[in-house]
């Protein structure tokens, strides 16, 4: 299945003439737009290659079809997802899912298709058919200096597998921890994973980051050895400058401020990235704004005024990805979903008036401060984000192309229908 | 691996003496003791099939050695545990995991190892190889007849196969409800799952009960179609009085007073039976009393005040069942480690002073109130359990002779160590 | 401070232009905006009469000024919010704290400013000073017949004022619970508050109903006698006809699906009326659609669903009120932004496209059924709501003109800067 | 009312002979029983001066009689209470609440009773009638410069106050935060919240400590300036080496590990001390170890143990105190039942078998891992405590010589019945 060019030009053609009047809106009257729609055009988002594939729970998981079988189709996936779009120019690889067996070519492949290489992802969260030691009593926290050796390895040998394609940044998420009181010390627990973790730091490139995620519970169900933002920055103050806090939206307690979090760690200088999803009760693993939209847009109210305030990149100096798990719905849809809820809430925080916000903070005139907040969310801004999607050479409405020109069921004519993709 | 008589004998002789002084301190100034010792030997808590493997999560399942391979292998788990503590005189199958080829001849291999048939378990959460129709989105609750009647017909088999082994009663747990908000219509799926349930209830026997278990979340993430006590309720009194609510400890949100729907629900004669494990977060499955010890026994001591006020049988009117998954634990073990925890929050609820306690509550009497309750929890019940334990037969430590048998080891040596027990 | 029809029609004039750009895509492009526009105009939410003070918490209270001294001034702050906004014609009274010396004089007051009277609330939460029994252990549940037989007298007193101001509602908010395990006997105290409940019920009057309040928790903190949807369908169950649930946004566990909740009463015809305010962690009466806006909307999705499918009228057949706080802000500004919060997402209800949504759902089609409710919510809607305010009589921007005409000065100037109204 | 000595004398005798009874179990079978009464008797629980009143919610107090008018009551009723349990051998004062007009003759008073001065604490979370600026929008916190220097100066006050009265520590509450979305820059509201402890750190004396303590939520309902361990410990360490986290048990989001954080804490010198309560839903400040018992041992078990590792004083260098507030109990009741749920608590972890579990968790033994914990909470160590007390010259059973000598009745005669004690 390869999107044509004509397909979209077809597309936005017959939509030019709506998609223009919704935008005079914007360019007759928001002096704002324009800025706006460039730095959407720069932002992109990273699509993890376990999330093309129907994702499951313990209870039971219903694979739909024309799921990728390589890492080749994976890739031929996150370029259909970003032709349509535009915003999804990165490929975020987990070994050893997706180990390439010719990182050169692998590495054309996502070129063609106007990708690169995200951070990679390590997994002791699984044992692998063929391990020698078993990670079910953690991996980086093990009693057991043989299985910390094993999985200081494996992370060792992800970085090399990055380097080989490209990659800049080891995302070290561990399920490390315990089921039951007693049965960890927590302090040894802590130390160990501590000097784990400094092993792998030492193996990292010079120009590479690692990101310590958290994760408030599941699998472990009594206590997480990076349970918090809190246990994270710990580590990765401990660990040094290359080591930062990664944030998943899913993993942490009922009514967590998460975007007060993401404030503190960025002023402290040690937020490396985020993955995006939304829940309702824990690590839910939802399309992104499917749930919460508000809290989305506080997240990233909190995200540009930090970026902004530290001089930083929107578009480069935080890594930026999707991490949600499709149980009832078609993986390419619901990331279309994913990747334009986030774009939404990223062009909402650019339209927020900064100088009448920090006014109105300083004369705690509160509901100022709200009414400003919400009169950027309660802005349609889907015009904008269409324009940016246009003007990069995607498609007005990603989806309803998607939908258009049959794509899933063009992928289960050439896959077949019972494919099951690697993955969760 | 059979149990032989000179094992328990054995073993209680060699611990009789310190059991003997433990047990003085109850017998010589305790009056209550000697009938509490009988309740408890007339308390049975029910082996659900699923048990006896590993559990896992959707992360990953780290397998033991030794799992039951066969229903036949399951019971002789169950038989074993039941040899052990006399108190787990009961197994809950679940269908298809556990369809019997020849009924009579199951029957008659649990009644050799002292074992009845406990309720009955249908399964619409997950898809069967063979299945016509899935159950991605929803059984009982689908839009489509098709499945309805799919569903139904299973339940309806699984009464079938109950009624051959001798059960009484079938358990419904759905998983029935939506992960995104739109995805149903709340209202239409109540009925739907209603009318199902309707078709369900007029085929079952005279004699038998149906338990509409309710859970507020997973595995769907948004709602869940019964999801709460009060659901659970209106479909029950809709049914008819053969329909009542089951309660699962893990299936509540956070912080909920599990006690007080106890209460409420067996006021309202539609308690059906109960689901023991503990959590922290969410549905854990953990170990029944390794949590929160003292909700355990504040539910028991709601069900002893309301049961003796409804004049019920402790032992015999509500079911009473293990629903566990045993991620990072010997399975066997586990389940010895919960039946003792239900045991002694049962114990230590026979144990209140309820004259006392009344006046107090009448009196307003918070201090007081509290004090009874707790000097029941904090005294040490254990001698009064194993003396229950020994007379009945069994072991006076289960989980030490156990271990001092290597029962793993022999049956990883009888049935292999890389045996995967059906369940989750 | 009275507010004079050339102060709205000045505002209106010099923000007219504007409106009508705005407005103009609505007229051009959406056949809907028509009736959209009149059921805005209906709908009316009514202000409870101690929201119009800066409520506090147990650590402290930081009262503002030119809060209302009495009943007639509180009936003068709504009139000021409904001549602003065209959308609080109702007031809700709170017994003992707003008893009127001379009923009729105070039902011309209210009908000058257009207002009529919302449910009567009734308070045996509080000892007031002359009390002969406290509520410090409850009130309809309370052990002691005195007490109850009191505060029955007291809820009956409350309809009879509430019949000679032309209410036609008792809304019941029992704090009645208990702080510790132990001090209650929760089947008594069931029996006993359906039986006090049952007095106040026989003297409602023949039009009137009474609304049955449910709260998990606080100011009990172990058990709540009316403590969730289920208990509350319960007691209005086995009520009668004229009783009903009311839902506060505020009174739920973590994570409840509270449009669930709201689509199963409405289906059981015991859906009752509606507190509305936002939280995140707690009862925290945060202003409407402050913290969870999107949840605001899925709400209303359900209320206008649910509604008409019954064939309601969504003005007159259920009772709608602010219930909120207001800690840190304005308590009329903070009034203005619950009621445009409420009125966008019932705004955005009404605009989801019913038919294509049933399609959606009856096709499991997840992904279209999030976008139809979605783009509904996504929407500005702001000009319909102004357009509908404009209308009907009131401002475009009630929130800038309340500013603008420096209400709060004027009202400390009559009334004082120190000033503390009855409530919370 | 003065305790006499006869009276401790004549209870004593009364019950010694059941005492010995279940005492001669310990003394016979258990080895370690002599060091941890030992350890019992030098076990001191703080109480909070504010404590000895009836507190109450937003929704009402209900006050009870005989509450001290004085600071002179209150040190007289921690001396009442320390008399009954010799447990409670200091007192923590709050500024203004207990602002002393001779310190030295406070001292001496205090002294007469036995009691020192623990932590004091200051307060800027409400507004006191003659203050010059507000803290409705924060104190150390606040935009406006002058606030912060009001908030500061009263802290030094504070400081100044505690080295009168021969405190060696300052307890730092901040209610600082936010109560919706926009209105605090969270980045400066963290730097001015820094510089403001810096200034009150540099006053402390070289022997003090400043304890940072954090809360989740209440009285602000968005955010909170110091809201979890992890911002209290980035606090504390750019403040320095006097500088810890106080941990209060009812200020974590649900289902947190606190255990783990007290853990965490101790292994980085950063625990400075306890504020002991019980809670179901928030900051319900309810009696400690009567809602969660096992949660209190758990907790106490990562203190011995990380004390020990650290080789400190359990009774000396580290911080306890009651934080509670007793609604509907009887305050002096209700903090005896406190300090014997904490000491059981404490006497059953010291019991842990420490070699034998870390020997495993070396070898991930989950299943003997918790059982060796349970053994510990299991077992009854009443009889532990009370010889404590007996020894130390303490009632066996401090509320029921409460009780039989009706101290309450006897302070009602002294005080009056209509006392209100300052505090919440």
């Amino acid at each position: 299945m390869q999107l044509e060019t004509h397909h979209i030009a077809d597309h936005n053609q017959s939509r030019a003439e709506a998609h223009q009047r919704k935008l005079s809106y914007w360019t007759n009257e928001v002096a704002k737009a324009e800025p706006i729609i460039q730095k959407l055009i720069d932002f992109q988002i990273a699509i993890p290659s376990w999330a093309l594939g129907t994702g499951g729970t313990r209870f039971g998981r219903f694979p739909g079809g024309g799921e990728p079988r390589s890492l080749e189709e994976k890739i031929a996936d996150v370029g259909l997802l970003h032709a349509l779009n535009q915003a999804s120019g990165a490929i975020s690889l987990h070994i050893p899912w997706d180990i390439p067996s010719d990182a050169q070519a692998i590495q054309q492949l996502a070129a063609q298709h106007g990708l690169r290489f995200d951070a990679v992802n390590s997994n002791t969260f699984q044992d692998q058919p063929d391990q020698a030691a078993s990670y079910k009593f953690g991996s980086l926290q093990h009693t057991d200096p043989a299985v910390r050796r094993q999985a200081i390895e494996h992370n060792i040998e992800v970085i090399r597998h990055g380097v080989a394609l490209g990659s800049d940044a080891l995302t070290v998420w561990l399920s490390d921890g315990s089921c039951f009181p007693g049965q960890l010390n927590f302090r040894k627990a802590f130390d160990r994973t501590l000097e784990s973790l400094e092993e792998i730091y030492a193996a990292l490139p010079d120009n590479w980051k690692m990101f310590v995620e958290y994760k408030a519970f599941e699998p472990n169900f009594y206590s997480m050895t990076v349970g918090d933002w809190g246990s994270s920055l710990l580590y990765a103050s401990k660990l040094g400058p290359k080591a930062f806090t990664l944030v998943d939206l899913g993993h942490h307690l009922p009514n967590a401020n998460i975007e007060q979090i993401v404030a503190i760690l960025l002023h402290e200088g040690k937020l490396g990235g985020f993955h995006f999803n939304d829940s309702k009760y824990g690590d839910d693993d939802l399309t992104a704004g499917s749930i919460k939209p508000y809290q989305l847009f506080l997240i990233f109210n909190e995200l540009v005024d930090g970026m902004d305030a530290r001089g930083l990149d929107h578009a480069r100096d935080l890594g930026w990805m999707i991490d949600a798990s499709h149980n009832v719905k078609d993986p390419l849809e619901d990331l279309l979903q994913s990747v334009e809820a986030i774009q939404l809430a990223y062009a909402q925080a650019l339209l927020v008036d900064r100088v009448a916000l920090e006014e109105a903070r300083e004369a705690n005139d509160v509901v100022r401060a709200q009414e400003l907040l919400q009169d950027a969310f309660r802005t349609d801004v889907r015009p904008l984000v269409a324009e940016a999607r246009r003007r990069a050479g995607g498609a007005l409405q990603p989806l309803a192309l998607f939908r258009q020109l049959n794509v899933r069921g063009q992928l289960i004519g050439e896959r077949g229908a019972k494919t099951v993709a690697t993955g969760l």
